[in-house]
């Protein structure tokens, strides 16, 4: 099962809503459709998501890197020589967004090629996962308000609140409004995408202890590396290293120097094979994962209860699963459904997905 | 596809050399062949290699464990719910031979439903390993002569010769008789099976270093820790952990704690998931990996090249793969050969093997 070609497909599909957080804002989705070809006429899918203000790709440079340098390297290899094609993709430095969607691809061919759910290649733990929705910045009763629609609507019980503004008091009133709405039966935890000092973070750690917060992510910037071990030293909770650690390396790194104590883990950044890999070098330490989300669409939410189902350690917390929701629109023909809190694994081989053309042909930017 | 049973046939092999090193020495291949069965007739299989002086398992220990507590906790469960069934494993203690030919023999199953081998599943990085070759105790003379003949029937160019004798010399003039018949061209690396103290074997590392050694793999026991450290801390070469970093946790612990700087893989011990496990763990911390052997057998060995193949970095230094020539006899209908040096993944669905029924009930200890 050879590869034959390589589609790289840029698209815009616009948020009903925005997310916005310490970090950056995002209007519209901007991704990039992967479609990797094959000699027997399968067809692997996966999306790629440019996040330039997290690891410098754009839509522009993962098609290109896609169609000149990856392209001439994959085509006529075998869709199961995994391991030699990422020593392929690694002569190219950074790309996680490219290479990842690349990896999703194949493992959907994989799948395909089986007659298997890219879960039960990966492990087969579980069949859903428990969905944790996002709450991004917006006024305290807003935000109540959007988390209680949520979860009387999806049954989702799972809340990560965006944190990180100035001053701190404006997202510590969020966090006590939506404590006070959802009751103590609601999980809620923060992400302060860099936004605190290690001082302002932990000064805000003390209060949102009173409130029950079950992880505390990227308060302070990692790069200020005393404050940061300083601050997670003291963290009575997981203190998550996600955009700071994004590959094996800087997962081992972050947890080793103190920098963090778990790590969120992204499809959309490091494939199913490096996720993997990040996840065991998680369990060998003896840290603790959350299933991330790169303000996916249905595919790469797909992509993460996929791999999240497939294991226990990454299946334990619920994964961020539901930016999809805030899309007006998106490309699968059978689009995944939030019930009673959780997100399935989808039925059939691979991915079990299928791109609708129409709805490509609509978004798509190259045409 | 469904387990319905599962066998746990003890048998047993002479050698036609006993190997003898510094923990122990073995006469015959006493282990216990699993099959796994499934409810569409496929079997899987994989063998249980017990190593009483290094794990505690017994043949015995091994088909008491497999018959009365995992096989009702298996049976009806899913061949590709394979990392549920190892939560399940995971509540008995120990027993890691008994669960790796599990794990070997739920993967050789997973390969034949999908109609791929378990390197193509694992990774699928390359399609054989180079073969290094373990020197028992003997005379300087009569190991070099066996070296030379093993180099010359198979065009082996590694070896691992086994010391740790007192004194220290035995095994130093060992070292330089083959070094001396091999010429710089062969690789040489030794084990010492925790047979000398932290100091003899720095004095004999000194001794070695100009030998032109490449690994040292427990030369004193990793419970001598400050000796240990000291220890690995000098050694100019890659200090292996083998029976002291059985599992991802030791292997880390063992790494952290500067015990080792490269790990040793058996497949015969964490089978291929938690080899995975442990080779992910290795890589995301930067630290080497050799394939070891638990002097397997036949199918034993080719069950670490199935593993070592199928990544990078397991495939990168010769794996120990030729203990199987010592065995009177075996159990596979087309045993593997080794060419050039090297051993080839085996073609064929799963791991590709067939057991030879005549034979299994010849050697078979249960009837």
């Amino acid at each position: 099962m050879r590869i034959t070609g390589i589609e790289a497909v840029p698209y815009a599909i616009p948020y009903t809503k925005p997310l916005k957080f310490a970090s950056g804002e995002v209007h519209a989705a901007e991704h990039v459709l992967v479609r990797v070809h094959t000699d027997d006429g399968a067809v692997g899918v996966a999306d790629a998501v440019p996040r330039p203000f997290t690891y410098g790709e754009t839509q522009a440079s993962v098609v290109a890197v896609i169609e000149r340098i990856f392209t001439p390297q994959l085509v006529g290899e075998d869709v199961f020589a995994r391991e030699r094609i990422h020593g392929r993709l690694h002569r190219t430095v950074g790309n996680p967004a490219a290479k990842s969607a690349l990896d999703m691809a194949l493992w959907d061919l994989a799948g395909q090629s089986c007659g298997r759910s890219v879960t039960e290649l990966l492990g087969g733990h579980t069949d859903r996962m428990r969905v944790s929705h996002m709450l991004g910045f917006d006024a305290p009763q807003r935000m109540a308000d959007e988390a209680l629609r949520v979860r009387d609507t999806y049954g989702i019980a799972v809340f990560k609140v965006k944190v990180g503004r100035r001053p701190v008091g404006l997202d510590l009133d969020v966090c006590r409004a939506l404590r006070s709405a959802l009751g103590d039966e609601a999980e809620l935890y923060v992400d302060g995408n860099r936004g605190w000092t290690a001082s302002e973070a932990a000064a805000a750690l003390r209060e949102l202890d009173e409130l029950g917060m079950t992880l505390a992510e990227e308060l302070c910037p990692a790069d200020d590396v005393l404050g940061r071990r300083w601050l997670v030293a003291q963290s009575r909770i997981p203190f998550v290293a996600d955009e700071s650690a994004t590959t094996p390396a800087e997962a081992a790194r972050s947890l080793l120097d103190g920098a963090a104590t778990a790590i969120s883990v992204k499809t959309a950044r490091t494939g199913f094979t490096h996720s993997q890999r990040v996840l065991f070098l998680c369990e060998g330490l003896g840290a603790e994962v959350v299933m991330g989300n790169q303000i996916d669409g249905q595919l790469g939410t797909v992509c993460t209860v996929a791999f999240g189902a497939a294991h226990a350690a990454s299946s334990r917390r619920a994964g961020e699963l539901s930016n999809f929701l805030d899309m007006s629109d998106d490309l699968l023909t059978d689009p995944p459904v939030i019930t009673d809190g959780t997100l399935a694994v989808r039925d059939g081989p691979g991915l079990g997905v299928v791109i609708d053309d129409a709805k490509l042909a609509r978004y798509r930017q190259d045409r």
